[in-house]
């Protein structure tokens, strides 16, 4: 009965104690000790009258093509699905045959397991809400290849032009004798840029004119993304015959109106703290870095020194990516927290809230790290003989030359692939299969005659021993925390949609999988869309644009570099842009006690040393000061900004208003329905007048009880079969 | 029988015609020649069956209170209401009587033109889409109450403050000597910069930092605006019964059909045309104010001279504005012509377009002036002794000292005024009258008797005088140019909201009083929403928020004001800014043939002349280069239009999120319909089980009947009655 209850709804008053009558209870004998089976039978009339609470819809009878529209795109896609068409497992789809077999269920078979037809059998047997997921997943899968062969292409680009790079070329020149300041102060020395020559040249893999030209489109790419999404779910919502439904109004929950009585309502104000934490804790692994660092350096040991770039950054983004996965799990625990604190009033606003807040968190979580390494590593340093320190003895970190886009790569990349790696697919199917077991022991240890029993269990016992459903937002966040990065910092790392693609191809099999096999079936429940995760797309979607055009324009050389070869160059080449960038100093002004201990490392006497930044010589009236050249750079690159921010919003919003939201065989066939209704009706009409005709009138009763007998004949076409009078629901 | 059918719509098909015995038709003599009117009636029956195709929804018996929830914004709303009492005349709502006084129509009584309550009679009357009008109407009016409120605060702000103000005191300190640079070739001669301390002062009105504060205030107003017209519409849905309704599919077009038969839709390549010769127009009017201009300026007459700066401004500002009024008429007749060239299928998609290339046409007739004086004077002026010329002999033109922000004021308030007075109120009362006036002439040349017959007249053939409805598309169109001048340039014209504010209190009268009785009734159309006007309000208010920066960073002084205060003065004060803004020229750097003819103009010898621009001085290493102080202030301009952008954006995007697009008491009021409809349902439900109990089952058939029979008597529930089989419209 309470199975019963809890899938009518809201719709059961009082009076609906009249319809038990109608269910049969079995209550079956189990063979597991503790825990019993009850199985419900509901007669026809009463899954009748439940349809009509669902509005569940009919097929017609009446069979009627509509003629395709192929427009270019869809030859596009039909030549795409040819191509790709060894990926999918042969699947024949709307056959009983397969429904059959995917209904007999918890079967291992891995037929069905394929990118974009999954959806279609997985909403037969799990709901719409699962079948949504697979199909929204499905779509993003299939987007992301167009996205990964440009960003493969942008990275072979630079791949081919890192040789002809000038400002790499000049770098790595062996006659090129630029010395630079040391990078710490006392233990550090002299250095010569031509020992930077390989980060140089490997930036340029990624900090290139395409990248420009790569954000573009992936901005373009998601705004295109969304559009056909909102396509996919009308052309979902018509096949699965959800048009008419709306969202039930939710019950309020239980702790809610347990809440309101205690008159207790205590309100959140405590998630400030825990953002605090949360930056309180990357502020530590900041500091892990510059202190690593200048241990490192203080080792006097030259092979030791030329390791400590890059040992320090991968071993950085390695703990990063720890910190990152542990903090994950507890963020989850704090924002559910946070969320029983706040006490929603229903189920499904109690559901948006905590995926709110989830979000909000694991998303900073995920990318705060990556956000300092690309807008605030080696901004605040300070110059030579005043550099900001930290706590007044550690310095701000520098970038090594070639700028800070090196390293965001490195930490995207370990942090990409590492999350999705570790957390998404060894823990989703690590974590059930190891609680299944964990379950199948402890129910061992109470019983006897396992072997014996194992044999004759029931299906629906052995499913007990799966894991619950717990919900798809764990499914959902997942490819968020994903498509962020994807978008947001594309423009530094263009194989990041690739990742993401070889990451689903995996994700759908081990997701269906799971689904299938680890975990117990789902009640099914309806959906007309995806709810909030659609709006935390379009979100992620928005500030990915700001953030790329902060990344091309402050992280990436791409601005500097422009402005050198059309204002300063004096041939309008980029020769010379190394020494353009570098501003000179004085050795005698270092602070007192900040000089380097050993002055003749190089093995020369060291009088003027450069370093990245633009700023007025020692010999100008105003040494030191921040140059003419940082400002023009400067607005040149909040001008491409503004630029970039505004186009690059002005074409998404094009790409939105360009493609319809609903498509047009879609509209075509909601329009044919109609007028086939319109038909029925009013050959009814003819009909009655037919009768009217022959027989004068007998009253108003007859006539009124004839034409409801009519309707029930009238009622069968498919998008109109909410039976009489509960059509407003 | 033509009427009939344009009414029905799509829904009849040829079976149809069996209807038309339905329906008598009496054609009756008509009193004015060549005019014949036919009286249609349609019976009861076939009224019913249209209803049940229009989804006409009939209240239910019982009713029942919704608690009204009672928050500070309804407080506030209430008390705004009772101050503003007298403004509205009384009118008893929802009272049969006054219904039938307006029904009863074309009566010249004021009793109903109100503010608000308008909108209630007037869907009774003319049916709910124009009862969406003037509620939209009603709605914007009021919300621009506070608008120009803060308006005029932040103008008497800028009037308190104008004596305070350090850089006007200091253009208007009679101990200031600066000698500035002729303001044009030979005939001008150098002045004295204390000659514009009139300007410098009222340039303060609209230039100081509560502008600022106002532009965040009106983006934030704008957005919401939208929020409140949202749920006000989503209330008039519900009030309205227009719930269930949607917009049916258009007929295909005649021209489209006809078209289409021919094989020859051409399409339309020529709006890039109308476009140029938009620019082209002007670009003609740019070259008359540097003309005029240097004419002026060329008679040496120093009371003449002296007068030149307003008399220019003003005679181009009003010739501007005849240059869009005449331009306004021509863009409607072209956008109509490339909509007919274009051949749209459906007449809402002809509308649509129409309406959208009108709105391009005359939004960019009625601020090209206007975004040339905020962006494009004074900036591409050259310096002196280089200056640049359009046709070689035309210098550009210069602003005033202290911004080009008080011109744009003159032809904002000028264009603003005028276009609202003469074309909207003047053009709107005068021209139908006008036209009533030739048409009752006309027909007054026809007939003889005309005194006799005009007594007998019908009220049909009285009201056929009329000026036909031509669509709410140009009353929509004023108010979107309106918004237009409300929103996006706000920043420079803080009144701008309050004129709009006093124009549409007389414009609600005027359009109430010319569609009572200036125009034929229109035949009553439904619409659930204002359509693709909310777009254009939407587009208008994003639009503003990125012209609102630029105006505030670029066309008032304001950042270069901060850069100075916080950058470069010796005392953290204003003293000097206008000295730093100034750079020196030598005299004898002029081309030949450009310096004035009158160089003692001042009675002294002028040596080194001062102008507006951050240049070098001539006797720097780079003289007249650019300074860095430019590209300073230009880093800071464009940082604080990044900055001031997202903010606004994202604070509008919170408005938005924070206010529900559902009233609260709507939600609940359906909730509770819901509730009562399932309450029917499942009573209903009971009584059949009570008879299938007291009499055995007679079989399938019967019981189908008899809930069929039940239902006609449940479908009476308000939110719930399109009758049987018809719902899925």
């Amino acid at each position: 009965m309470h199975l019963k209850r809890s899938l009518l709804g809201s719709n059961l008053d009082s009076q609906s104690d009249a319809n038990i009558c109608f269910l049969m209870l079995y209550v079956t004998q189990s063979k597991i000790p503790g825990v019993g089976f009850v199985k419900i039978h509901a007669p026809w009339n009463v899954l009748c009258r439940e349809a009509e609470f669902m509005k569940l819809k009919i097929p017609t009878k009446k069979r009627y093509e509509v003629k395709q529209s192929r427009g270019f795109v869809e030859k596009i896609s039909s030549l795409v699905s040819k191509v790709l068409d060894p990926l999918h497992p042969h699947v024949e789809d709307h056959q009983p045959k397969n429904i059959k077999h995917l209904s007999h269920t918890f079967s291992r078979e891995k037929q069905h397991l394929v990118i974009t037809s999954f959806f279609v059998l997985s909403r037969k047997y799990f709901g719409e809400k699962i079948g949504l997921y697979f199909a929204w997943l499905g779509l993003y899968t299939q987007m992301l290849i167009p996205a990964s062969l440009v960003g493969v292409i942008v990275f072979l680009y630079g791949c081919a032009t890192v040789d002809d790079n000038i400002p790499s070329m000049e770098i790595c020149h062996p006659r090129n004798n630029i010395t630079m300041c040391p990078l710490c102060d006392r233990v550090c020395s002299y250095w010569k840029l031509s020992t930077a020559c390989g980060t140089a040249r490997a930036s340029h893999l990624f900090d290139n004119p395409a990248t420009v030209f790569f954000s573009i489109f992936m901005a373009l790419w998601a705004a295109m993304f969304m559009e056909h999404w909102k396509r996919r779910q009308m052309r979902l919502n018509y096949e699965w015959d959800l048009t008419g439904f709306e969202d039930e109004e939710d019950h309020p929950r239980a702790e809610y109106e347990f809440r309101v009585m205690q008159k207790s309502m205590s309100k959140d104000q405590k998630s400030q703290h825990k953002i605090g934490v949360t930056f309180a804790i990357v502020f530590g692994v900041i500091l892990y870095r510059i202190s690593t660092k200048a241990a490192l350096h203080m080792s006097s040991n030259p092979t030791t020194r030329n390791n400590v770039q890059l040992t320090v950054k991968t071993t950085a983004a390695i703990i990063n990516l720890v910190v990152i996965l542990i903090l994950d799990e507890v963020y989850g625990a704090v924002a559910r927290w946070l969320t029983v604190l706040e006490v929603p009033k229903t189920d499904k606003s109690f559901e948006e809230r905590l995926i709110f807040k989830t979000f909000i968190l694991k998303f900073f979580n995920a990318f705060t790290p990556i956000i300092y390494i690309a807008f605030f590593r080696g901004r605040l340093v300070g110059r030579p003989g005043s550099y900001l320190y930290v706590f007044e003895s550690y310095r701000m970190e520098e970038c090594a030359h070639g700028g800070c886009l090196m390293e965001l790569c490195i930490q995207l990349s370990i942090t990409m692939l590492g999350k999705q790696l570790i957390q998404n697919n060894l823990f989703e199917i690590g974590v059930p299969k190891l609680k299944k077991l964990i379950r199948y022991i402890r129910s061992k240890q109470g019983a006897f005659q396992e072997e014996e029993r194992q044999k004759k269990l029931q299906r629906y016992e052995t499913d007990h021993f799966l894991e619950p459903f717990a919900g798809l937002t764990p499914e959902y966040m997942e490819m968020m925390i994903q498509f962020g990065f994807v978008t947001l910092f594309v423009a530094s790392f263009p194989l990041a949609p690739l990742f993401a693609l070889l990451n689903n191809i995996i994700e759908i099999r081990l997701d269906a999988k799971k689904f299938v096999t680890e975990l117990r079936r789902p009640v099914a429940a309806r959906a007309k869309d995806i709810g909030i995760w659609y709006n935390i797309l379009k979100g992620v979607a928005k500030v990915a644009v700001i953030i790329n055009a902060f990344v091309i324009s402050f992280t990436s050389d791409f601005i500097p570099r422009m402005v050198y070869q059309y204002m300063y160059s004096p041939d309008g080449t980029m020769h010379g842009f190394v020494n353009h960038t570098l501003s000179y100093f004085n050795v005698s002004h270092f602070q007192d006690g900040k000089e380097t201990m050993d002055p003749l490392h190089l093995g020369y006497r060291v009088e003027i040393c450069r370093y990245k930044d633009y700023r007025e010589p020692p010999w100008s009236d105003t040494p030191y000061e921040i140059s003419k050249e940082f400002w023009t750079v400067l607005a040149v690159r909040l001008a491409f900004v503004i630029v970039f921010q505004n186009v690059v919003m002005l074409m998404s919003d094009i790409v939105d208003w360009l493609i319809p939201d609903i498509p047009k065989d879609i509209s075509l066939q909601i329009h044919k329905e109609k007028i086939l209704l319109v038909d029925l009706f009013m050959k009814e009409e003819q009909g009655k007048i037919h009768i009217l005709e022959s027989r004068p009138s007998t009253g108003g009763k007859e006539n009124c009880s004839r034409s409801n007998n009519n309707n029930s004949t009238v009622a069968h076409p498919r998008s109109g079969l909410h039976t009489n009078s509960t059509k407003s629901f």
